[in-house]
């Protein structure tokens, strides 16, 4: 019986002592110069920020739209990046897949076997039977997509069905189909309220939290509204702060500085919240 | 001005004198032994098939998983495809993608330019400003995800706000981003009652409409609840009982047969409806 996906995320991120995931989402036009004129410029930077930041990541997550409009080169780059990383760090790929059942059964082999990430994120509007293919094994895990950081996310997601919203009754579902101990849910950052609502109705799901930085989110806030009763259950994911914190040669040494500092103020941020971890 | 994807679909399926899209959705158990022996055998079965349904087919429809679940082999396989297919063809790439706004971006840009279909399929749960990337473009297609033929459609999908089902504020949505005149919906064929609900709300949108045949739904039921009054507008999207009509050697001449049968009863449910067409 392999280890449940939620189990082995609690793991790395104690063992690691971070809850920082890096967004690596390459793009072409904001490398350094230095990088540019390599011959595999994409490559060589997600190499060289992997070197550097590996040490304050408990995961990183690829937005596979920002592998799908190199064309075959971008796949060839994430087979790279996934031989590459160790597997003491969770590699998620960041699709929103989705599909009827049949369909979504390929996805999930897609995305646990021909590539083999250890995570995926699943956008649910197709329901229930749409969603099973993925949490088929207990230790791969599947993001659901629940209430993201943009100002539409109020078209659907922040509808109400009758007195709850649409964001609510995905949440409340993604719990039902954590039957392997494998479900997590992407919560958007820019409301803290709502992650606190959904972490109530959700209490032991693993969340991922993008929109720090970039978005305009507050990490304390976010860090404190979606961690567990335990101090973690969160990922906080973060990319062009770290990425592009500088475009000179030295880019590499400035990311893993802002990554050990991201790291750190998430630490502090549950030490605050909990007491019970050390402050950097 | 280029002209507008749904004027161009009018053109096409006018032209062509057919509503049939085929589901070029490879799968390598289920290929003939003749082809499996192949070198390349998924390419080989495209191109047989290709060869033989063509003088019947408006559009072929590419779902996605089908190709990812082949790593980077199935990426060159869709450039094959897209550069063997003949212009006057809509190419549809099923990809049932989404994102926030500058990562929608992306995946426009990855299959409208990066590989150039005509048409994508886009989930729209993250709402306008996730689809609007997609839409910038008006000779290019965007099909949104409405209402699928699974039996989960039911945990979101037909759910109500007020009084409101989730996939008729969808439709209603789609109606609003139609400014380019380049918007369709995908609407499964289970309940003919729905497509017709939805054929109200969005009168003039073309739909796209999978799940007949291995899905279930009737054939003659889905046309005359989807043609709009100018008796096109509709893409009836077969794949498996097409493809794998026949597992002989002679599988492309039965599949051409197949196709011609379905583009005929298609043609004789738009007649028996409108009066207009010609019956064959």
């Amino acid at each position: 019986m392999p280890k449940s996906f939620i189990q082995r995320l609690h793991e790395v991120t104690a063992a690691r002592d971070s809850l920082l995931c890096l967004n690596l989402d390459p793009e072409l036009r904001l490398l350094p110069s230095s990088i540019q004129r390599s011959p595999s410029p994409v490559w060589k930077f997600i190499q060289e920020i992997l070197d550097a930041t590996l040490p304050y990541l408990s995961a990183v997550k690829l937005n596979l739209a920002f592998y799908e409009v190199l064309g075959n080169k971008g796949w060839r780059i994430i087979e790279r990046v996934l031989a590459y990383l160790p597997k003491s760090v969770i590699a998620i790929a960041d699709g929103k897949r989705n599909d009827i059942g049949n369909t979504a059964r390929l996805y999930a082999e897609a995305y646990f076997s021909t590539f083999s990430f250890d995570a995926i994120t699943v956008n649910p509007l197709l329901g229930s039977d749409s969603v099973a293919p993925f949490l088929e094994r207990p230790d791969r895990g599947t993001f659901i997509l629940t209430l993201t950081s943009n100002p539409s996310a109020k078209d659907f997601q922040e509808r109400r069905f009758g007195k709850r919203r649409l964001c609510d009754e995905i949440a409340t579902k993604a719990v039902q189909w954590n039957t392997n101990h494998n479900v997590g849910l992407v919560v958007g950052a820019t409301h803290a309220k709502d992650v606190r609502r959904l972490r109530r109705l959700a209490p032991e799901l693993p969340f991922l939290i993008p929109g720090i930085g970039a978005q305009g989110g507050d990490l304390e806030s976010a860090v404190r509204s979606s961690i567990t009763v335990d101090g973690d259950g969160t990922l906080i994911a973060i990319g062009r702060a770290i990425l592009y914190a500088n475009s000179t040669s030295s880019f590499a040494e400035h990311a893993a500085r802002e990554a050990e500092h991201f790291r750190n103020r998430i630490n502090q941020a549950i030490s605050r919240s909990t007491g019970t971890k050390e402050a950097y």
